[in-house]
């Protein structure tokens, strides 16, 4: 069905919907060998499909640069053959992960007899709402499809040539692995009626992720009546403990300021215990500056860096994503924790320290998704936890918290074998 | 604060979220030792405050006679001494419980050197909302404590002295092990705008879980801003397949149907394949029809149970808590998993077989909180599971599913260990 055939939105998103319920019962029961072939497929019909694919992205960026796209969103849309690549290892990187529907766990005799365990098994239906980055749909729809569940997409309007022919590659992917294309279905419509429609049909989706800007996901985090998975601000702290060890401090500070500017696990307020401030400041403070980050600090900060701009009340509380730093001289590790719970988003936060009772209280009292002793907060990530891949990263605490990987997609239940046993 | 002393309702209840989350931080860090002090002390209290407490019991039976209670209800909201007596055995068995809070699992070095693990963490405030039964006061605040989350509980206006006076020995609890008295809250009010602003305050309520009657749950569920844990149907299923052990058939189907009747996890819908309706039911017909047990059943059911009735579409998705069982014969076990799938609530079902390769199949295909192979649907329990207690069970998928226990109510953390490593 093209966009222009859907006259009722709403209609045609519950029939989206109805189908990817009954396909999700089907690849809920499907076996590892039948899942890892359809993402072998997808990943041959993919790179078979190049052509067509290219030219339906240069459509995509054609319309895009004629609504005036700005150029880093028209980069974001465009595949190149890398990203083509990229993206066809990716459903070979989630084939070869494994299985996780269906593991047993903790299958213990109880004192009436019955064994109790539980099995761990898919959420049902995801719903994927995202923007103009077309390489998310073959990344989403391969964790969903690995961890037994159906997939619908609702990719940005900007990208809708590009996500149908992915989708079109999808869909014989799972035929040829003899699973229901309807498994995963990208919706064919840029109407955003689509939107509002798919967060509000608990009886055919479980759960929503919503993947872009924080407005699109604050906004449907309101407006949905399924639960989502959300990553809101990644505000990440270090915290350099005046038992640090100065070289590890430097390094780590370093590397989570700059290594990248515009992610989500990227220290965007560092803190400095007043007992090194004057160690470390002056170092780390010519060094960023010769990155050309801003630095806007505290009164104690720009004492010692004369370079750095006041910190305001906002700056704390800011994602920057950008080549700016906010830098606070605290007193100890309990005002550094106190100033994270207050300003940070409970994301990635790390103390560097050697004190071994001090590591012990931040890892414990610091609430946050991933918590680190003298490592870079640029580690928050599935890959680099070792999940295989991540959807997202979750900053709430239910359910899911931190990167997301197929584990983040299912849920367990109970199993219980017996011999006849009766309750007393 | 008394409920006569609440103008405004929506500011009180602020006022009780902002105390609570204070509070919680706390108690994500209390030391097993003092959450199991509260525990202990908060049981003497009730154990000494008896009169008291039977006196503020006795009021609220009073007003509830008055009020034209039925006589269920007031059964329900007796706080008999043999119930003192359980509330104050349940608050000493929680403290004996396991403490899930820090415990970490799956700590691994990773190819960069850190090492990565989770960390198990509290929820933060939880908010319960009952009726009638006031032992839900100790028995989750207890549970809530125990997991190291802040509470607020909201009981039935019916319950209102005798729930505050329970509050008063848990705070009484509290601060005699060191803990914020703010950490269990009882609300304060009958008025019911408190429940309305209590379940949309992300900012200060992490999770609710409302307690009670299915119109109840259903009205939270659908107003909440945040998540809930709930629990709907017990629409269970014991299906007895033609491979079956028929004594082990006969014991599980009568405990599960007659060991209870109004209680979730009692078998609703008998499935039974054809090749031993013959053998089996006549046998089951006549022991049920002692118990006083109505039957409804298929048309082929009434050939061999002339006394049942028919059943109706209805029939099939009721839940009766009460002495009806609905029988179906079914051609098999797939014919019996689609029946499931249909009608069934997915909270706890069952199938007698001896055969290997369908008891498998029943356990990965059926897509309850609790699948179970010969043994009867009323062990699907957090006690006989061996969680320790339940706060209740969930027939959500997200999250936690099927009885929820000490686990249910914390999530996990990652933690990072490292010795200065920078992402590459």
């Amino acid at each position: 069905m093209s966009d222009t055939e859907i006259h009722d939105v709403q209609a045609y998103m519950r029939e989206v919907g109805q189908r990817a319920r009954a396909a999700s019962r089907a690849l809920a029961r499907a076996d590892t060998a039948a899942k890892d072939a359809a993402l072998a497929a997808m990943a041959e019909d993919i790179d078979c499909g190049r052509a067509g694919l290219m030219a339906a992205n240069r459509h995509d960026l054609e319309a895009g640069a004629a609504k005036g796209l700005d150029a880093a969103l028209l980069d974001r849309l465009e595949l190149t053959p890398g990203r083509i690549d990229a993206m066809i290892e990716g459903l070979r990187q989630v084939a070869a992960l494994p299985d996780p529907v269906g593991a047993i766990t903790d299958l213990n005799y109880r004192p009436s007899g019955i064994q109790v365990g539980r099995m761990r098994v898919p959420l049902g239906v995801v719903g994927i709402i995202y923007e103009s980055r077309p390489n998310v749909t073959a990344d989403a729809a391969a964790l969903c499809l690995k961890s037994g569940n159906a997939t619908v997409l609702r990719g940005g309007s900007e990208a809708f040539a590009s996500n149908q022919a992915i989708a079109a590659s999808i869909r014989r992917g799972l035929t040829a692995a003899g699973l229901p294309a309807d498994g995963v279905q990208v919706v064919a419509t840029t109407d955003r009626a689509a939107v509002g429609q798919m967060i509000a049909m608990p009886e055919s989706i479980d759960v929503i992720i919503p993947r872009g800007g924080k407005g699109l996901i604050e906004r449907i985090s309101r407006d949905a009546r399924v639960p989502v998975i959300k990553h809101l601000d990644g505000i990440c702290h270090v915290y350099i403990d005046d038992r640090a060890d100065l070289d590890k401090a430097f390094a780590v500070a370093m590397n989570a300021k700059t290594q990248r500017y515009g992610t989500c696990n990227t220290m965007e307020t560092l803190l400095v215990a007043q007992g090194v401030a004057e160690l470390i400041l002056p170092r780390l403070g010519a060094a960023l500056g010769e990155k050309g980050v801003e630095l806007r600090g505290c009164p104690r900060t720009r004492d010692l860096l004369p370079a750095a701009v006041p910190a305001t009340e906002e700056d704390w509380a800011t994602e920057y994503l950008a080549p700016i730093l906010s830098i606070r001289v605290v007193a100890d590790m309990d005002a550094a924790i106190e100033h994270i719970e207050r300003y940070g988003s409970h994301h990635t936060d790390a103390i560097i320290t050697e004190d071994y009772t001090r590591a012990r209280r931040f890892l414990r009292e610091v609430d946050s998704s991933s918590v680190m002793v003298n490592a870079s907060t640029r580690f928050a990530d599935g890959f680099e936890y070792g999940l295989g891949a991540e959807i997202g990263i979750s900053t709430d605490k239910f359910h899911a918290r931190g990167p997301v990987g197929l584990e983040g997609l299912t849920s367990v239940k109970f199993i219980v074998l017996g011999n006849g046993e009766i309750r007393g």
